[in-house]
């Protein structure tokens, strides 16, 4: 499909290193007060003034971390900004720069890079994040994205992984599992369509699970709802990885354990119809399955009554005492030890 | 050379992703008050004051920026940090912290990357930043190393590219082209060892060519030299692809011409004795080569008494109105068109 054989298209090799970057970035507007200096220097100058910076990085892998046969790159583009944005948030920061580098091989047409820089743009502008610098490369095969994000946060707001005391409870925002279970049905066209290729795909029972999948959301709007609720957690994750994965973080780095009751585990309902038609296990499915960006954290009992009228929130389990271990409850009562089944980008297959 | 055969060696799909950033990261030390909160969380968290934030980042491929040939991987950890910490330099600014991000073919034993973290660390105490964050992944081919470089600046002493008036002097830095030399003394090495694994090369001729390509310095120094000899940069860049290329930056962002005297451009004997062994022109090297992570900057001419006697620092040139144009003045006098013949990643072969 992003074959060059197309005269027509563009090679990236005729523009150039600097004539590419000039061509991608010219959409990219600063918004920022805290943007001194964007693209065109030898770095970005930022003004964080008495607020603290927050930065986070990933390197994303064509054929390890993403499948160009189903997943456009326009999408692409959005969800390399998103799932970094997500990283500020779960500090409970507010993201306010992006630096974008991206390596090629020469099988991408121009046409492709300014695809992925439309999603790029569009995340920028959705999420009010400046670009502000970046590299573009070759690469000897596929397309690599890194991505670098800031933010800031006063110091009294952050939330680490490490705070969760016992007797905390532990909440998650929206629904989780949609994202690894569009997954499934996307790897599942593809195979029909390998088959087929003229098989005309029906999604339309699978539209929230794929928009999970291919246009995922940072929780951006959860530091303000928990201020606005008076709300301060006491420690935070983002879901990339899976629930399961994420607990066991909070519990090792805060020495506490957890009860996780199964039956809290928010889900929307397309999920569990998928799942009995793939003949899958939600809870195993929600408790492993990443890429969700939602946000694990933890608060003190007391303020349970502030949250927990609203839809965003759900409180799924406890922590307790390290020594009591990590825990599920399932809907039946029987307790079994929480295990990290999440996705590893250095598993061997 | 890195296939992974010896069985003594060890898989690093073994330690699975945490347990193998947990392995590569324990050496890390914190040295800056500014690092607040380190690798471990979602993201790092930076207080800098009434400082600003300066921010650059850079991707790396092997067979596009490196060949692990001839490029040892410590020596390679080290060149990636500094290759960033330039770009920091060449604000003006300190530079503070670093997040570096790893993608390795499953070809990689874990002591491969060890020795890669090695020059890393390294680098990061020689020059005292701190590694804050990163990612580790596979990748489908080869190394790919990802670095986002931090400092920080008081506002007035940033030095932008943009800045040079009419009438500056633009100087150098050390001396220039060894390290685009010296790599072509390692390519000539790598193809007689082709020819016979067996030949004990002499290098003994070409030790600080080498030690420029292999083991390059940033200039962290000058941004100190400058503030003791009260001397302002009106602009400055640093040179990664060459020094024609980097004046023609400045140039154009400016909005000046130049005139860049060839007698007067700094390089190094050794240079000179091993571009007449090739039969190369010393000042295309010079002009042409990139690598050497000096800094360019400009300077107002009032101050030339200032920096003349100190041997760090080399007046080639001067700014000129932009209708002038760009040129080189050569030894016989003759003015000629400077061109960016500079190192391009995107270049087809």
């Amino acid at each position: 499909m992003l074959e060059n054989k197309d005269q027509s298209r563009t090679s990236i090799a005729q523009l150039g290193e600097f004539g590419l970057i000039e061509h991608l970035t010219k959409h990219f507007t600063i918004s920022q007060e805290s943007t001194l200096k964007s693209i065109g220097d030898d770095a970005a100058v930022l003004d964080f003034k008495d607020e603290k910076a927050v930065v986070s990085t990933d390197l994303l892998i064509e054929g390890v971390h993403f499948d160009l046969a189903y997943m456009p790159l326009k999408h692409l583009g959005y969800k390399a900004v998103v799932a970094n944005l997500s990283d500020i948030c779960a500090m409970n920061a507010t993201p306010t720069q992006i630096t974008v580098s991206i390596a090629v091989s020469n099988r991408f047409p121009l046409e492709a890079l300014e695809e992925l820089f439309e999603g790029i743009t569009l995340a920028s502008k959705i999420y009010n994040v400046d670009v502000i610098g970046g590299d573009t490369t070759s690469s000897q095969k596929g397309l690599i994205i890194s991505i670098t994000a800031i933010g800031t946060v006063k110091l009294d707001a952050v939330a680490y992984r490490n705070g969760a005391q016992v007797g905390d409870l532990l909440v998650v925002t929206g629904d989780i599992g949609a994202a690894y279970m569009g997954l499934q049905v996307l790897e599942r066209e593809k195979q029909v369509f390998q088959v087929n290729p003229n098989n005309q795909p029906d999604l339309e029972a699978y539209t929230y699970l794929i928009e999970r999948q291919l246009k995922p959301e940072a929780r951006t709007d959860i530091k303000e709802l928990l201020e606005k609720l008076e709300v301060k957690p006491t420690s935070m994750i983002d879901i990339s990885d899976g629930l399961s994965s994420e607990v066991l973080h909070i519990c090792k780095q805060s020495g506490v354990g957890c009860n996780l009751y199964e039956e809290k585990i928010p889900v929307d309902p397309q999920l569990i119809s998928v799942c009995e038609e793939f003949n899958l296990d939600i809870t195993t499915i929600a408790l492993s399955g990443g890429e969700d960006y939602e946000l694990l954290f933890t608060i003190n009992m007391n303020d349970y009554d502030k949250i927990k009228a609203n839809p965003n929130l759900t409180v799924i389990g406890h922590m307790t005492e390290a020594k009591e271990g990590n825990h599920l409850i399932t809907r039946i009562g029987t307790k079994i030890p929480l295990k990290a089944r999440g996705w590893n980008a250095l598993q061997e297959e």
